[in-house]
């Protein structure tokens, strides 16, 4: 009963076998071979228009290069309080812009309040050199507590960015999650609706590790190469992530392993609704589930080998618990069984 | 018939299968699994004392991070004019260092001279605040051109290493090569000749993707857990790093391969010797030839099938080539086959 | 009537006097001078200590100086949410630290409140690496509205900042208009409070440019005299500073000057509160004081010659205003007229 | 007998009066100011064309701040290996770039040739991201070492930056000494020549402290705002400059007090070639004189209270020196004295 995070699973044997395959022969290094262009296809496919796609080491490389993409000095980027680059990356997105600074936007669930977006933009009037500039949004889809923006949220923000002629960026470490909850193509769920970079996680959802930074404009990009190599994360044997990118979107694979994660967070907010000794904090919408249970109750999970994490409630969901409750986090993973979430439940009841 | 580079090969199938075995299950993420742990502990019967070891994407990373561990503001490092730091990181060092200077040294066959060395750092007195100050050394080994430092050339740059109090860092991209090439233990050819950090790179030797940063002062890394995850190279699926090196060391694999990749090397030398039509650069002593051959020599074996790099002779070798000649550059890797070799010898002759 | 800045003052006589003496002949450059040595023993006895000094531009230098030299990776500075640092520095101590964040505090009256600062500051456990770590805490004396933290309040944010083994920083851009607010020593409102490191404006206060950064442990500047140098901070012809701060500090001149603002401060405070058209936002302490005035009698005493900002009401003060009212800041310095508050009280009632 | 700099001076009593001027009433701070205004138009009419003019604490910020307005990443500045940026700015120029780097072009009298700047650029092929890119190319006009380019050399070098399409900065830190040696317009030295950015300092020739940087093409710089303070360089009391620029432009000063320096130069050189003690190092052409004497020559000169500096002569002159002789540098200045010169004339007879 292992629901600490999807980065805890392994990998799909499919994309292992597939790595196991390309361990034979020679290939060029750097990112030119031809499995690498045949992904970069795949990705233009994926996004139906020509995208500039750039494998890197980490989610966090992903968000920090996207920011570095963009960089004007004294620059701002607006993200949500709780936003993973804001509170889960030791300062990467400042190390990797010099210095740009992150601006905490607050808004229900995870996401941007739209009317709160506006309120601090306007902190920064074009010219006033002393606040620094804006230079771009940065929304989480799905959000670090499991939620998902919808379209018409994304177009809401998107058009505050162009009004303010700021690019926005997603950070798509669930990428997929957020996808088959809103059963959206990946090009209704970005450039569609206003989105210009994508952090394309894969990791959690089955990879070892294969993260992509997607741009919609590839002459965005143009500085990226030299970017990403000055940060170290230009890999020699890129056929490593992009046998592991084959295997991945071969067959909607991604989009499979997405929904069984998704599907098994569904049965366990079912059961923990059903249960009386735990209830939900809020609705999940993809394969993160945030329920509140007495301190008691998660010693006696705990005691019978569930893992999981307790959550550092932000201030505003303080009034969710009480003194002898506590937030934990139940995450959902490619690799989940299903027997491992009834296992769960049965506890709780 | 390909001598490109060792970043080309693939990996070797006992690395390849023990990261298989790893794919299923869960595991603690970001370095703090029991397998982590085993490795960590291994790289201490390695060393044969307690080391500091971190896993990182490249070995342009390795070397970033390790300078960025000793970091001073107005800091130089002290490196070979060849060295791949300086001339093939794309300003990496600078970036994480936010600006540390890298001070090319001259000196034969890629080594660095220990006179020429403390002609350099005498031009920085210390507290000539104009200058900036002296923050480290670094050495490559195996050289960027094939050659290796003897254990007595390491402690002629750690004595003036320790004189001037100044971290000595060695690039070990080819550690295996120029370990098995002297015959030593790896603590016989790092801190017992005088060596403090290590960057212990395993990819170009066999695995997908295996770099170690090992301090063998723990103390001196006492901040890179923060500098790491701040670079973005903290993975959190740290297994697949971890059961990479769990193969290579496993039953001196990583020092058959290497010793593989050498012998081969010594075969192409001792056919380039024996030819007609080409000569060697200068003396290998690890995986990488240098040789000196007609440019239209160099065509037809193109046309023949064979991969290797023209290369980009120092302004201190030009006297070497005559103008219809080129100096090329053939590395052998775990993966390279006898009968490539004899191929490429054959069609010399 | 300019209450727009005390930086729109221009220099007092007596410091004009003092620069104009040294215009004549050759001194040692870059703070080796014999006048640049007697203003640094001049601090050890203002601050009746050894102290370390260092001059620099502006008092964004001074405060991102200070930041740099307790610098740590991922790191986090805890100043209130209204710091200068964090409103109008345009990311200068990001960028001086190499990215290190600004974490806003709450509190009332523009000082940090202890209870949240510990708040704050729980949000980094030691060793969790992901969120980075604390690296220091700054206060504004004065804060940005005009009020001061009383030495008891200081020690409270002292006493959590030793708990934490943080260094506090003081920004004092203006220092001597709290000190003679409270009545304080140097060393009182600082080292014997627990401040570290203080920013010490005299620029506002009646020099042309003249800052000192000021260490109370100058064991923790040791590699100040770099990072200044590598900042572009270094002055060549430091007598031009030094001649400053010799008649500043000469005869309690700096004490005096402050003392007039202050006062007048006092007689537009005691004008606008027996007036009918204005009230003040809160009780000023300092040279700056804050009113609630209509919209329409702004305009009127704009007419009528008066200079003044409107105030970016922070979103905790906005119940202050009503929609036909604004704030103001007002700001008076040592060299406004007695006869200019006149005129303005007198243009109120 | 002071010839240890020009920055040992003072400042010249125009200036200083101009400056106590400014010392009254009330000026808009950050530039704002009629003043500040009016002297942006005189830099216009001294480049005859639109610039953008920034004024700075001191060169190094001066040049580090140009090389950030045009700042890549990766990027690499092509200047002379003894330029004052690599040697002298205590890595500066990488701090404000983030760690672009600074490549040494060698070249007879401290001037880059334009061979060897030929030569380092090709190392840099484009797309080749693992060795950076080429990002400006940066002369000294007048050099470290007192001689200056002229036109014609200029124009060669101009001519690679073109072809390159880099940016051509000139750290005219001694700019007025060039101009009159040289008998050119600002216009003519610069832009003209094919010149895009100007480090133009009057701190060395009788200002207390104003260095202006300079953008002949204004969209340049269109990020300078934001960069300057960004980096702590925006003075809050701008009047304190532009005074002294408004009294240094007036009537030739500055072109004035640049001939008096440079005639004095010529005295000292002709009074060196005259004696049987000494021998110049090379033809001064602007205020510094390289001369090359006995040690004991240079103690007894001292004895008798000459002031300067021995210089550390660059490995390629080396040979100038015999064992018992050394390099020294003697500076002249505005204030200068005749008598000074003869004086130390007179000793070396």
């Amino acid at each position: 009963m292992n629901f600490a995070s999807d980065n805890w699973a392994g990998v799909h044997p499919a994309i292992s076998d597939r790595l196991t395959q390309e361990a034979n022969g020679f290939s060029a290094a750097y990112g030119a071979s031809k499995l690498d262009k045949k992904i970069e296809q795949q990705f233009n496919q994926l996004f139906e228009r020509e995208v500039a796609v750039f494998f890197v080491a980490t989610g966090t490389a992903a968000n920090s290069l996207a920011l570095a993409a963009v960089n004007k000095p004294g620059g701002v980027t607006f993200c949500h309080r709780e936003a993973h680059m804001l509170e889960d990356e030791c300062g990467a997105p400042e190390f990797f812009t010099h210095g740009a600074r992150l601006a905490p936007v607050d808004g229900e669930l995870g996401k941007i309040d739209p009317e709160n977006l506006i309120y601090e933009i306007a902190r920064f009037p074009p010219d006033f050199i002393h606040a620094g500039q804006p230079m771009a949004i940065s929304i989480t889809q799905a959000t670090e507590i499991g939620t998902v923006y919808t379209v018409d949220e994304i177009r809401a923000i998107a058009a505050i960015a162009k009004s303010k002629q700021l690019p926005l960026h997603m950070d798509g470490a669930r990428f997929a999650n957020a996808l088959v909850s809103l059963n959206l193509t990946p090009a209704e769920m970005t450039w569609k609706a206003g989105v210009d970079i994508i952090s394309f996680g894969a990791t959690k959802n089955g990879c070892w590790c294969a993260e992509a930074l997607v741009f919609t404009d590839p002459h965005m990009a143009k500085d990226l190469p030299f970017i990403r190599k000055r940060a170290a994360q230009l890999f020699s044997k890129t056929r490593f992530i992009a046998s592991q990118f084959d295997a991945y979107l071969n067959n909607d694979l991604w989009l499979d392993l997405a929904r069984h994660a998704n599907t098994l967070a569904q049965h366990l907010c079912a059961g923990i609704t059903n249960s009386n000794s735990a209830r939900l904090g809020w609705k999940s919408e993809t394969n993160e589930v945030f329920c509140i249970i007495d301190k008691t109750t998660a010693e006696k999970l705990r005691n019978h080998g569930a893992v999981f994490h307790e959550w550092n409630t932000p201030r505003s969901l303080q009034h969710l618990t009480q003194d002898h409750e506590i937030l934990i986090r139940l995450v959902t993973s490619f690799s989940t069984e299903p027997a491992q979430v009834d296992e769960f439940v049965d506890l709780l009841s």
